[in-house]
């Protein structure tokens, strides 16, 4: 029998139970909660699109914005993973929800019979956007935040919306947009 | 038609996409990965209710021992979640895996037909543990250590394990022991 | 040295490798994964509080409808977790976000001077919740729904919003609203 | 102001709170639970790798046998992602735990000065493994598995040994193995 017993110390000095030394090893740890910095860096990121096709449907015209729009939806959003939580600031019934791709391109880009109401949301000449968050709230892989968002015409005047954005990360580690509800603020005059 | 501008100002000082407002927010973060200082904290306690269960065993004998060993297992390890993977440091085929809560309670304090082999590790008069470890991986709401067992008997003598306990953190928060795997050193000798 | 071979077969026949015996042990498995059930019946419960509101302002006054506002709010939502990203159909810039559980309050019952504009949502006296989903996001312990929802008041009257609701499970397994943007339906007209 | 009542039925013949239209909308859901049938392919490919480094080592001597021990280590286990649980068989105290892909390719192929006592574990010409599993845990995108591995060698001889796998999905959906504690069976004799 192999030796039950395989080390005699001279003292029980050591504590009852201790785990001192455990202390000198530092876990791996794997732990995908996304951050706030990241979440902000997406909200950014979609800002900086919504200006980008605007300059580029004035550069390029409505082919560049399409591209454009076409490459900020493959990357920004989760239609892959599936139907999209979108519901955009200015569409109506029976195409308020764009849970699919052709959806959302059509609104933010028109030209699509199949939607003819949508004259092209990102089209309108956007500078600048401004984002103004009212509560964030983070959980594992997902990420929601809710406030105004303010965009800026070539003219300077500035639309605020009620906006808010879900995000899942994806099997690349990147956010993407999985919700995103926009809707004119209620006045009650 | 509600006025879809809604706010105008002078100037269009604003950067193209700012979000400086958004840093004002801290997220609510949902994180319920498990930290090193639970880990070792589940260590400690487990070394401690070692100790627990050979003082019970000499001041209250077997059944006093019996119900301390019951507690600490309905406690400490994760049975209630299913079968539990606890392969003791010195069972044998074919009682070598204690899956069952009954056949923890058999190895740590004996007096159980059903598994004759077992003479009761936890009632060796146990008087110090001391936990060295290896390594420790955290992922989310799971945990695993691996590193060597130091158990001190009344007489001072040492008895090293191999020793990896994996933790699962349950509906209530506390880890649970859902894998146990002891043995003694390889000697080649 | 205790024997490293320790079982001797008279045949190779064993294939090469095989794990047929792994497929007798069904694997315990830890998956918190929200159902889409338990998102309807969250969103149903939330239909049935707001007419329960109604009705007990109809028939035991405001205190009567606060309380049970309170409870719901209590039950329901996330604000023990943080502040909720609830934003109610009928609010007004600065008031526009209910980041807190005096703010949801005051939208459902009104009857708060800190919320001046607040004349109390659900005492309208609304008598059915029809709740229409265009999609439903899973993640883990997290739930995104969007849709409309029809709520109809004693003269039978429907009013049709834009609803996102957010889940996330708590520690005792229980949804809780941790968003709600709502919205009334743009129109171009 | 926009009209808050847009829609009118004839008939309060909806039933108090409904959520019928929910059912027909199918959930997206994001769970990377991981599989019974991932975890028991894991384990099928270990042991073919095991039999495949034996005959690499007869077919191409060393060199062979090392390239695709470094292969196998690599893609099978998570080093990449931080000191790996491992406790090989057969290693001796002060070099038991072989926490970097330097130690666990010694314990396979041997041929590495800084660990003298290796002697190639997976060159003694295994032909066959398979694989009995205790129990199995799952949680998330953990896995950790218990029981017993046989392993046959060139003459029909079968070792066990009482074998601990622990699983975590990486990045690219594949499982690694994080815990690795295999140690001989106890004898009492």
């Amino acid at each position: 029998m192999m030796s039950f017993i395989n080390r005699t110390v001279a003292t029980a000095a050591l504590l009852a139970v201790s785990a001192s030394a455990a202390f000198a090893v530092t876990a791996t740890k794997i732990d995908t909660t996304i951050t706030q910095a990241e979440v902000e860096a997406a909200q950014v990121a979609w800002g900086e699109a919504l200006v980008q096709i605007s300059q580029d449907f004035e550069e390029g015209g409505i082919d560049k914005a399409r591209a454009t729009a076409e490459a900020v939806i493959a990357a920004a959003y989760g239609y892959d993973m599936g139907p999209v939580l979108f519901k955009p600031t200015l569409t109506e019934a029976p195409q308020t929800f764009r849970t699919t791709a052709e959806g959302a391109l059509a609104y933010f880009v028109g030209d699509n019979e199949a939607f003819p109401d949508d004259t092209g949301f990102a089209l309108k000449g956007w500078t600048a956007v401004e984002i103004e968050n009212a509560a964030i709230f983070i959980s594992g892989n997902t990420a929601t935040t809710m406030g105004n968002v303010h965009i800026t015409d070539a003219q300077g005047n500035v639309t605020t919306v009620d906006k808010t954005w879900g995000y899942q990360r994806d099997d690349e580690g990147n956010l993407r947009i999985i919700l995103h509800h926009s809707s004119l603020p209620f006045s009650a005059d």
